[in-house]
């Protein structure tokens, strides 16, 4: 099983830390502030207090033991770097950084990072999709062209069947799940009614999805 | 059409704000630190160093005209308590706020805040999720025990027909679109085979997408 070593417990990193953890997977967390260490002392394998800039710290600690490293230190930028680099030179064989932009992003693939990570700006992207359609919940884009959406069924949907919204030749996309409540139904067929508050998993190019969208 | 203000433009808000705008929205962008705000201007309608806790200063940019804010003050926790209730007093119908934790979360959602997003959190949940399966890039879990996945074929995979793989009966899933480079067959059936590089979107229960990405 892989083990993980994540350095900067700050929102992002001890999220990556927490969830590693809840898996099943050994986690080594790191950070200089020995609050941020005892928060989450109870919940990883090894919660430790360090420099991360600090190579014989790092080395001392096995690092190069570990298969993968998430360094997420924000706001210093050059330990950031630094750590990113140490931790590579001393053999970790996948290490993932948190940039802070894609100028930030580029230094760190140069000293050795083998995956770069935005979530600031990732999620505000995601965010800002969600606003502007107000009945979209989460989607999932895995084509240029292409997104899976989750739609609430809007008051011109309800009532009627997935057959009688033609769907499928009006807009060009697929219902591939619809959600009532804790129920989940995977196989919508023609016949099925929509009702009031009904969820609808919908896959399809981005340009009919932003047409539905205002349906 | 929606007006938007954003109030912080860190990584986060700046990313929500340029997101509005690059889709055609009018966007406020406000933050107290000139940098920031100069580095938007010429991204958003209107970007104005002010203080986001002072309220004259809030009322005097109209705010109450806007439809939804979004505040994404990180590290000063109070300025952006203070900042949510604030517009909500000035009455912008809709504020969506950043928080810190759970904690800091309560205390928004009292305020008024209508909704509150954790992007650190959440993207690191994702990201330790995709570290921990190495062929998943992508996934949305759209019902607590049922997700989306983006699998890379597995050399398992590579060769076979969808019929000869068996998903739906062995493993419970669907598969509901392959990538291939730059195609992607949104139909696809049984006689479909699966070449190296593939990439296969399957909707199922998180336990039986577990095993197959075991496969
Ligand atoms: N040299 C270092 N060695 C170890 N940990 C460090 C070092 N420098 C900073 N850290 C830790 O990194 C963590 C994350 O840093 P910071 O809060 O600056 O990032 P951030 O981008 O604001 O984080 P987030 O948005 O995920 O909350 C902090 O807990 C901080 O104590
Ligand atoms: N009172 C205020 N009024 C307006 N803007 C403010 C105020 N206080 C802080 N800001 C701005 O909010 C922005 C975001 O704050 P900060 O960098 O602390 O958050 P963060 O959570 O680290 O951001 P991110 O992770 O998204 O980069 C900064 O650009 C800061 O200048
Ligand atoms: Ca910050
Ligand atoms: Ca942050
Ligand atoms: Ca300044
Ligand atoms: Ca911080």
């Amino acid at each position: 099983m892989k083990q993980f070593v994540v350095v900067g417990l700050g929102r992002f990193g001890s999220s990556v830390a927490r969830t590693l953890a809840e898996s099943g997977y050994n986690v080594l967390a790191i950070d200089n502030d020995e609050e941020r260490v005892q928060e989450l002392s109870n919940e990883v394998t090894h919660a430790v207090e360090a420099d991360a800039t600090d190579e014989e710290a790092l080395r001392t600690l096995g690092v190069r033991n570990f298969d993968v490293a998430v360094v997420s230190i924000g706001d210093n930028v050059h330990a950031n770097i630094l750590s990113t680099l140490i931790l590579k030179e001393l053999g970790v064989p996948y290490v993932v950084t948190k940039a802070k932009d894609s100028l930030h992003g580029k230094i760190l693939t140069k000293v050795g990072a083998d995956r770069i990570v935005y979530p600031e700006r990732d999620m505000g992207v995601r965010i800002a999709h969600n606003l502007t359609s107000s009945n979209v919940l989460d989607y999932l884009e895995f084509a240029p062209d292409y997104s899976i959406v989750e739609i609430i069924a809007s008051p011109e949907m309800v009532g009627k069947s997935l057959a009688q919204l033609e769907l499928r030749s009006k807009y060009g996309v697929n219902v591939m799940a619809i959600k009532r409540g804790k129920n989940l139904n995977i196989t919508p067929g023609a016949n099925d009614k929509i009702l009031e508050g009904d969820v609808l998993i919908v896959m399809g190019k981005n340009e009919n999805l932003d047409k539905l969208k205002k349906v």
